[in-house]
């Protein structure tokens, strides 16, 4: 295990999209989970979405909630962008990191965007140019980068294909994201070591869901590969929209209790995470799926 | 990945281990359940236990069940026991593999069985000798193997020190118990390596829970130590004892939806172990944790 890296980025996701997949919850609340995981440890926060609000009420008060958060010095905030419109609003509120995102898949994109996968690279090339303009950077995300909820399988040389395309227009990083739960180790050793070589200097993001439980199996894989930065998603925040009752995004506080324990640092303090997650818990009003937040870490002992 | 076993067994312990943590099921509906299990295509089942009806009453039809469920020819069943009087019985209901079970942790054992790991471990000794005799055998479980609920974590050597006198004592194995889910995939390397260091030539099942989500990356890291030989529970049946709510056993399609997709083949009809996890569900009248029997395969789609 001495070829992990020491340290990974773990970006939380819950805010964005944890919340984007459960119902609308107060903006107030939003605020103070936001200001709670700021002071986690934690290095990066996807906090908002600029998306229509008719197709996601859960984010029509983006800009508000961007704006009355505190904002701490050592966290990197992040936006997501569906399209060019998004975008705007998101570099006209200031952020300074936006997340474009394109489907590998066809049919998985025209459902989300109403346009194929082709004419959202188009629009994400400028996405890119504007962020650059205005001295933010672009993250283009690939989801459904493992498998489509519609397609079923994806393949590997597309997935590349699509990323290499948002490389070649500027992209900042790749993330690739499991939309649906369908990764696992070995496509996980597949993906990443294409990408890698077609791609080897491209700082890469991995978004994991636990739908089938596989979640931190992928993770462990991809460690072992050198990849160090994740997004993860407090309490396990989420959902998945396309298998009611399943289980979304791996939940922050397992992916730092299971790496820390392997010597390899997450900045964020694995108390203080948990606690954010009861939070989380209590604001959606429903039990979240981590189970670190059920059974507690492994020195959490009871009386003899 | 080429490193790893091109085949694994897999033993299904739901019947056992699963129902023994949940409210007691008619007898007809645990045949029914092991019966459905044997036409899965698992090799191995961990059908009851013979231990004090009145300690535990979830297997007080241990007999019963054992006499009228149908034998599959394809599949190794056994039976675990937690003393003299258990193996006893075991052996004189025709059982042919055994298990016999001492926690790695002193407090643990005094807790289950009320007596120290010492004492416990000259009790095997004689088990051992008792299977033997007629022509069973033993494999000894090593329970709080990677850490007590009590005591928190257990030394390695304690632990490989409790293994070896059950080898010592003619035990035909040995199974890490990971009682309470405190295993990771470090622990994991450092316990089977010790054990190996010690005892290469020593068959090794391992038995993981899910109880702090990290099951199948424990599988993972043991699988690429070559261990062949693994304990799981249909629809992760079972539940932890310690803390109400949170998750035990790993679900044995969980677990057979990643190897295989590995290339490693387990012999189980994945499709078949969900079934059995849906009826599984519908005798414990409860949802079950596994993350497959929700969501399905990976190759589950949705029309367009």
């Amino acid at each position: 295990m001495s070829d992990l890296p020491g340290q990974i980025s773990v970006r939380e996701v819950g805010p964005r999209d944890g919340l984007q997949n459960e119902d609308p919850v107060p903006t107030d609340a939003k605020i103070e989970l936001i200001n709670r995981l700021s002071a986690t440890g934690v290095g990066r926060i996807e906090a908002v979405s600029f998306v229509r609000p008719e197709a996601i009420p859960q984010m029509a008060d983006a800009a508000e909630v961007w704006q009355r958060i505190s904002k701490a010095p050592s966290v990197r905030y992040s936006a997501l962008v569906p399209n060019l419109r998004g975008a705007g609003r998101a570099l006209d509120s200031g952020l300074t990191e936006i997340e474009a995102v394109v489907s590998a898949s066809d049919t998985h994109n025209r459902k989300n965007v109403n346009r194929g996968t082709e004419e959202s690279l188009d629009d994400i090339a400028v996405i890119i140019d504007q962020a650059h303009q205005r001295g933010a950077t672009c993250q283009v995300i690939v989801s459904t980068a493992w498998g489509c909820p519609y397609e079923g399988d994806v393949p590997v040389s597309r997935v590349v294909r699509v990323a290499g395309r948002a490389v070649a227009d500027g992209a900042d990083s790749i993330s690739f994201g499991d939309t649906t739960g369908m990764a696992t180790p070995r496509r996980v050793r597949e993906l990443v070591g294409e990408f890698r070589l077609a791609y080897s200097g491209v700082p890469l993001n991995l978004h994991f869901h636990n739908t089938r439980g596989t979640g931190l199996a992928n993770v462990l894989t991809a460690l072992e590969l050198g990849v160090a930065d994740f997004d993860a998603s407090v309490g396990g925040l989420g959902g998945c929209p396309y298998a009611p009752g399943a289980t979304g995004n791996i939940a922050t506080e397992e992916l730092v209790y299971m790496v820390e324990d392997m010597g390899v640092a997450t900045g964020i303090d694995l108390a203080a995470m948990i606690d954010a997650a009861a939070d989380a818990e209590q604001i959606i009003g429903r039990q979240l799926p981590s189970q670190v937040l059920r059974a507690g870490p492994r020195t959490r002992t009871i009386p003899a």
